[in-house]
């Protein structure tokens, strides 16, 4: 069919030029624009539906851990950012700044929010008093701003959105645990909802958030063998409580400084859903997260009786699935690669002769596979169908990962493996920042994390030859 | 009970002082909460929980009506604001401008959005091609900032949150149906879920919005006779399409220009519902809205068997309703007290002699009536009394705005009635600017709206006395 050809015509192959494919799965797929802002994207009605179903998720998932939203003003004075030394730090050189409000100057300029933390401090210092107004368990969906250099759709803009979650806690033990709560939370939903395996593990000190006593990640691969930090979960310790000196009085009438974390997944999930599970038809959604699960087209629609029955399947099925028809003037082989290049789990075609037979022909997106359903079995095989696609994406996933997970015992075999078969390299770490800079300025590779489930590779530090402390996942990332 | 006293105590009353009184139920009732940035307020979890249960059933209402979600940049580069004319005069001189990003002057400023009419031509008129890609109906749901002068939680802050929407049609017909409708969500959103009873007509020429041909407005009053401006509604015409080049081709292969639409509502809903409903004892909320509709509390919880019932029972009414139990080691009394503030609409008492009666006692919170009910029919019983709150409310707020709506026929009426008993004032127009224009000099009032619902008052102007064109709802306001 000369039309489906002209349409996948248009996106780059996969192997071909990874980025250029990504960028034209962004436009195609109808996800994401450009602006006339310089490195702001406008969030297409598609791309913000999955967007709208990771939140919903997420935040079912944060209000039955006893979360509370709230939101925050979007601006913080320079002076308020200022509090914390390590977060000004870190953050001042990539804020964006407010200098005039109408037509005068303000007499202290005001940073669009890179990140909320001085802001929920200065709140939880209002309003915690006493070990009864503990724990305090905050989140805010939002968007933020970072003055980026080079930005791409979704992996990195100077705006995106995000929900960025502030707990203050009585104990030290409290709020570790809520760290690796949160943390075990985004891993269960990348897993279960966005069918993305990931690492879970600590970041080095090197890089860990700007003011945080330690990070947790959850560090996923994508299919050009680049990591992708998915979801971070950090514990402050009492280091912000002091800085802005929030304390409450305990049982024992006496004061304690409160014990924090944070933790935040973005927009940026998008972009992994595109490089985990997209091929060069598009992009590949798994049935969980995507708006429309199941799009009903219509065959020779033109013939009688053809249209009806598609819309009679599609009530049907609305019932069980989120579904569509696509009842529109194109070919339907046009309509196939459209809905393809959208990332549709499941088609579902009927035409007379399928109505004749009283079936219908069910194609899935993850492996093409056609299977011809009786038309009185869809409502049980449908969902059926989309929980199998949303089983084998996650296990198509997996294996994508561990093939191109390796190991290195040394700094030969680390060059090796990051020249020829980009991916995670497992190898030894003494812990020492000297070793990981010269990792990173030798091969391009960070540190991804510390997983908690460590393998022993060798004795030694793959780069100094020492005795090793850790296991690590190194990798470029985006 | 002296600890109830208490807490009553400090809120002001609504007739000494009805400025105090609301900000002190912002605060009291744990709505929001000052910032150090000038203007802008935290949205605690209470008052987040409110525009969430009012953002969620708006937001099915847009999609039931086939509007999708986007999201827009934040950011405004000042040659786009200044594409039209009427546009950028009605909103430079109030907006926020970002000068730096990172260590870097821009060699553009961008200001925060105040409202993004702008951005949204540009991307349609990038995607808008043939009439096959209208109409376009779009809706975003952010945070806006408009640098006001002088500020009070909900009602005027520097950043609020809120939806627009924007829309492109093929006809003017098109848009001027699209923009009554949007004004008909909104009224019966108000009205069916807000309890809020409004005015639904249109802006004259000097209120409407910068760069629309017409804005629609529906109009509610507060309890101190002050009008508010609840949700708006404008029909764009062409002016957009013709300053942003937004051009499909027609059936006929011509070239057209879109017509538009934009309309919105904001967090200032929480100042209506504040004003509308409160009371001396605190805030009073429509069930439709609490975030919790009952609160179960037990009384002489210390006597063994009663925690176990009022768990028991919140389980039970937690299939109907949003239901909570307190089960602190406060005072009932001054337990009754902290949820009146909070305005939860009824409270559920239950006691050791309750128990053994096998009742509750239900106390409803807009009229204090207290309901014996058996255990064996609460389940019916809740909703019954919530639906009977729901309607009430709406009625009695109905009734104080008839109450509080006057009639002038002369300006000597006109401001006997504004100094005495503030209100609405429907009174008779030429519709010229000037009468308008000396109204809100003599009196301080401003046109509300031009009804769609037209009573004939007199047959001459209120302020110049020749012919009438327009019955006008007039009044002081927000």
């Amino acid at each position: 069919m000369s039309q489906d050809k002209k349409l996948v015509e248009a996106i780059t192959s996969r192997n071909e030029d990874f980025a250029q494919w990504y960028t034209d799965i962004v436009r195609k797929a109808d996800l994401a624009d450009y602006s006339s802002v310089r490195g702001c994207m406008v969030i297409r009605p598609y791309g913000y539906a999955i967007w709208e179903n990771i939140q919903k998720n997420l935040d079912q998932r944060f209000k039955e851990t006893g979360h509370e939203n709230v939101y925050m003003p979007m601006f913080i004075p320079e002076s308020l950012l200022q509090k914390e030394k390590d977060h000004v730090e870190g953050f001042a050189p990539e804020v964006a700044w407010v200098t005039h409000g109408g037509e005068e100057m303000l007499t202290e300029r005001l940073c669009v929010r890179p990140t909320s933390e001085t802001l929920f401090c200065e709140h939880y210092a209002n309003i915690i008093h006493s070990y009864r107004d503990l724990p305090k368990l905050y989140n805010q969906w939002c968007s933020v701003v970072r003055w980026e250099k080079t930005t791409r759709p979704f992996l990195r803009t100077l705006e995106f959105l995000w929900q960025e979650g502030h707990t203050a806690h009585a104990t030290a033990e409290e709020a570790q645990e809520e760290t690796i709560r949160m943390l075990n939370v985004y891993a269960d939903f990348c897993e279960k909802v966005l069918a993305i395996p990931v690492i879970k593990g600590q970041k080095t000190e090197k890089e860990k958030f700007a003011g945080a006593k330690a990070t947790y990640t959850i560090e996923s691969l994508m299919h050009d063998g680049k990591a992708l930090q998915s979801g971070t979960s950090h514990n402050f310790g009492d280091g912000f409580a002091r800085a802005f000196n929030i304390q409450y009085t305990d049982r024992n009438n006496k004061l304690q400084y409160v014990h924090q974390t944070s933790w935040g997944v973005t927009t940026r999930l998008l972009g992994a859903l595109i490089m985990v599970h997209g091929d060069d038809n598009g992009l590949v959604l798994p049935p969980e997260v995507a708006p429309v699960q199941v799009i009903v087209v219509p065959v020779q629609q033109h013939k009688e009786g053809v249209l009806d029955k598609a819309y009679e399947i599609k009530n049907i099925i609305s019932k069980v699935a989120r579904v569509g028809t696509d009842d529109s003037d194109k070919m339907p082989g046009w309509k196939f690669s459209e809905h393809e290049m959208r990332g549709v789990p499941l088609r579902l075609e009927i035409g007379p002769k399928d109505i004749e037979k009283n079936q219908c022909v069910l194609v899935r997106r993850d492996t093409n596979e056609k299977l011809f359903v009786s038309l009185d079995e869809i409502v049980e095989k449908v969902p059926q169908v989309l929980s199998a696609i949303q089983t084998d994406l996650l296990e198509k996933a997996r294996a994508m990962r561990d093939q191109k997970t390796y190991a290195a015992k040394n700094m030969d075999e680390f060059k090796t493996i990051c020249e020829n078969t980009p991916g995670f390299i497992k190898a030894m770490w003494c812990g020492d920042q000297a070793c990981e800079d010269k990792v990173k300025e030798i091969t391009g590779a960070t540190a991804r994390c510390i997983p908690f489930e460590q393998d022993k590779i060798s004795d030694t530090c793959v780069c100094c030859g020492n005795d090793a402390k850790h296991m690590v996942f190194w990798g470029k990332a985006y």
